[in-house]
């Protein structure tokens, strides 16, 4: 890829991402859904596959965050590109987030945590869409209804 | 616009926003005045504007913060080129505010504040420069003097 | 330097800054040495030299980060390139650090800050390295052991 198509790719992506970010925290689950590869796979930091297919993840981020008032924010990130519709990149993120009552299925009150997302990505349909994401933490604070603390 | 020149704004338009963040934290107030279109304007996410002119929105923000520690901090942003001379974007922030006594208007102790910049850009005098400016906000949290709670 | 180049080097020291964020916080110091010139210099805001050398820098980033989690994380920032081999650049940052026990030489528990990194880069075997760093704070906020408060 020539010097300007790599910095506009470059530039696409840093788009896509900023993006992910916004349309979470303003619970734009369609729009978000267009963002990620059909057969988007989200890992575990261990390479686990625990999410498969764009649709199926931007539903999970829905029922997790929609009586919740989240921030998830990007910070410098690294955008390296591999092929002619291929490439990968590193985020710094940070997340504060606040249920109603609860995280539906971890039972937190409240999180703050830092970390970075690896991903990779590839055009699909004329555009770049993230095709696989892993969330890595630094730290997570959380806090429980009640003050509870995990068992 | 051909790509190299898109590029080219973007990045200059990225490079204002950071200058923005800093010369507000660092009370630079006629550099900062510089960063705005002579006709600013400062729009509530309803559309009211309730700041006009670039002067006179530096001036406001002087009076708000000479007296307060503040940190505004920008995060991913999406720019988009749309003519010769005009921009948009949309900037994820962070701000961290700390007055000596209290805001003089809202009568805050300190706030900690997430949310986007909606904006607009525009050539004057041959540098791009802010021509629209609304901020929406995820969550703001405040504090009062005395830990005394508003009305 | 044409346009492009000047933009190639820009997103050549954007990737700089974000790799030495995260080297810094996955501990990975022999890495991180690597992203430093040979001649370092690290700066106080008064402009006194305190570290010399970027094997020393990361060796003392190393000897005070060993036992802690840290989160050192850049926002946006301003990169100028004013030579065919050097540039300067400006990012804003926060770090949020809590040790097992204590800084070994500050004693501090945990610390808060907020500020902007200012540098130059240059070119060294090819790549672009960071040459000068001085970190100015808007703010620092930090606990002692035990609650202790400094003298």
């Amino acid at each position: 890829m020539d010097g300007l198509k790599r910095l506009e790719a470059i530039e696409a992506i840093r788009n896509l991402k900023a993006r992910y970010f916004r349309l979470i925290d303003t619970k734009c689950w369609v729009e978000l859904a267009g963002l990620f590869a059909r057969d988007l796979e989200v890992r575990t930091p261990e390479g686990a596959v625990y999410v498969s297919g764009g649709q199926a993840y931007a539903e999970s981020l829905r029922q997790s965050l929609e009586r919740a008032v989240s921030c998830h924010q990007g910070l410098t990130g690294e955008v390296e590109i591999t092929g002619d519709a291929t490439a990968r990149g590193i985020w710094a993120m940070q997340d504060v987030i606040e249920w109603a009552e609860a995280h539906p299925r971890m039972g937190w009150k409240s999180i703050l945590g830092r970390g970075h997302y690896h991903e990779t990505y590839r055009i699909e349909n004329g555009a770049w869409r993230i095709a696989t994401l892993t969330l890595t933490r630094l730290r997570l604070d959380v806090t429980w209804p009640d003050g509870r603390k995990p068992a």
